[in-house]
């Protein structure tokens, strides 16, 4: 039996006894996990020091040193986040479909936890605490495989965890970490269809793309986020300045940042000069051949339409109108975040109805999509694919339904 | 541009324009293709006879051959389905939840459709109206592979359905039907995630496989039931032989049928002599080794707990309690459809919460799962995966969500 097998063996005998926890335990399970940590908390910081020792060694730039690096604040905050999904409601065994067939048969359509997550995720060893704790709350048993730059800091975040579950009525076998840099060992566990219910890629875009092309595990698709924003004839332009600056600048990095500014042809001269006022500073502007009539700035070239800087970088294109902004964002877009600034209410319903996005935005930054902000106390990632779940990953996605079916006799004619 | 390219290139435009059409629209457009399959049922029935003729020549099975003819009577059948399907309640842009965040802004989770699904179908031609009628009316358009043996009935029925589409507003490119047995086009197909947004096998376990294995683009597995029935200390002996037999004999052939009948050691004595007298005519009794002290039938192996004969065939456990059974089902079962026949209360919530199944029975026959019988007024398949949809795959289930969210200038602190 191969070293994954023999976890995932574990793993599924941990995840059915999980599966059939009542809340009140997996609460206190969750409690214990918070405070196991605390208490390791010189232990947790030694450990992740070797990662950022080896990080430095290697000339890793500092943005993602720094993505890596683990204090007592961010330990705190991983605890505050466990506290926050303690108060969230449970997902499982609820119902929002009862009915009863012509024969008296009474079908209940309930939710029940899909079983054993797998994630595989780079960098930020918070990530590790985030998925572990939706995961128990949801009934699921998680696989997690960290990124080799991280292993020594999430190493000992799991030992934290199973230390803590072990003071619990919760087995210790509801998480496994995989703890080897060897690569043979994803390619394997794309493949363990018996053993994992679903595959979620958390990272940048290559390591998402070489899951769901290698993965005969069902994968949630996340993260990938080419947002835009247009800005329609009747827009508010002092909103608009704030909206497209927030959207840009308050987090260049993420997926749910704005990297094209769609302009109506009408509010073009009023606003773009506002605009570069506002941005010109700090991020750099590309903007198409009639962009630059009102401001001067780098021509933009097709491909520009199509990338997702995640950096200081904003593309502008004037378009004739709503429906010119829609088919654009249909070409090039990811079917991330998407938002229309507008006072018009025929073209406001048309992109909400129109745009094929997981997020569709009147008057607001593109940056609220995030299971956080959403309310979700989290998040496993964005998913961008349309299957099973859309938006932010939170505990009601990582549920599935059962249907239980009460009968007295009935045969089918 | 690839024959399968382009088709997909027409079909995401027509399915674009649909997504926006009302319940109006769709529902005349429905009503116009019932009318086109009624008129044009000499058409359907001449090409229908082409494949009946080669699958004789092919000295295909008389059962299979059944499967494939399609007579006046079955072409009302197809229609009646179209009519209960325009009956249905439009799946489309409904919300079971809208908040407001702290910060004002409105979130609503509406419904919105998949996109294009493909489906990869073997023999019956009535699945081609029953899959288009369903991808209608949830808005998504449909990529049909059917089975080389009913190309010719297959064409037909297209040919119909966009004659039907031609007299109403909705685009004849919604429907688009793959008209070659190039095998290489269906591999070419499962990697269009660009063009197809899920991918449906429907059919036996080798095509289910094989897509699964070997599609990029995310599938819904369907189909495969090694289905029990545990038949509890406490049941009710005639329910139970009526509820058995029904499951058994009413359509072997089919992934609801039961396959293994798990049998309370505390009323084998009773209960086997009266299944053998009610089976043993039409049905093969397969039993462990504890059986043959109560009847005489041929021995069971380890082989036939895991096998889905889809045949007069039936193996017999005898089990200590409702533990072990749900041991057994954990450890043989396909998480299709499973049942316990009880008086026992416990038993029965023990049994409905803990095997993990799609579709779990307290007293009746295993035969229920089905679009058609929980009033979904038909299916694109029965899901046997955990992720999107599991169990029937009815209207909603052909539906993903579109976060739509209200601000008037909030920005992300």
């Amino acid at each position: 039996m191969s070293y994954l097998v023999d976890k995932c063996e574990r793993l599924n005998r941990g995840a059915r006894a999980l599966a059939k926890a009542d809340t009140k335990s997996k609460n206190e399970a969750l409690e214990q996990v918070a405070k196991s940590l605390l208490r390791n908390q010189k232990y947790i910081l030694q450990e992740n020091q070797k990662d950022v020792m080896k990080a430095k060694e290697m000339n890793i730039k500092e943005s993602l040193i720094d993505r890596l690096r683990l204090n007592e604040k961010r330990i705190n905050g991983m605890v505050d986040g466990i506290r926050k999904v303690i108060d969230l409601n449970d997902p499982v065994w609820k119902s929002d479909r009862v009915w009863t067939l012509e024969n008296g048969l009474t079908v209940s359509k309930m939710t029940v936890p899909l079983g054993v997550i797998g994630i595989i995720y780079e960098s930020r060893p918070n990530v590790t605490v985030e998925a572990f704790s939706l995961a128990l709350k949801s009934g699921n048993g998680i696989l997690l495989r960290g990124s080799s730059s991280a292993i020594n800091s999430n190493r000992a975040i799991v030992n934290a965890i199973k230390e803590g579950l072990e003071k619990s009525s919760i087995s210790m076998d509801v998480i496994e970490f995989i703890d080897t840099e060897d690569r043979l060992v994803v390619g394997e566990m794309l493949t363990l269809n018996k053993y994992i219910d679903v595959i979620i890629p958390r990272g940048g875009e290559e390591l998402i793309q070489y899951v769901v092309k290698n993965s005969t595990v069902p994968t949630i698709e996340t993260g990938v986020g080419n947002c835009h924003i247009f800005v329609d004839e009747t827009a508010d332009i002092e909103k608009a300045i704030d909206i497209v600056k927030n959207a840009k600048v308050q987090r260049p990095g993420v997926c749910n940042a704005c990297e094209t500014v769609l302009v109506h042809k009408n509010i073009a001269e009023k606003f773009l000069p506002k605009l570069y006022e506002a941005l010109n500073e700090v991020v750099e502007l590309r903007g198409c051949s009639a962009t630059k009539r009102f401001i001067e700035v780098k021509e933009a070239t097709e491909e520009d339409w199509a990338e997702e800087y995640l950096d200081y970088i904003l593309a502008i294109k004037i378009v004739e109108d709503v429906h010119e902004a829609i088919d654009h964002i249909e070409k090039y877009g990811t079917k991330h975040s998407e938002a229309i600034l507008t006072e018009n209410l025929t073209n406001a319903n048309i992109f909400q109805r129109e745009v094929d996005a997981a997020a569709v935005y009147v008057n607001a930054s593109t940056r609220f999509t995030d299971g956080g902000q959403f309310g979700y106390g989290g998040e496993m990632g964005i998913s961008t694919q349309k299957i099973h779940a859309r938006g932010p990953v939170g505990l009601n996605e990582l549920v599935t339904v059962k249907y239980t079916i009460m009968g007295n006799g009935q045969i089918r004619e």
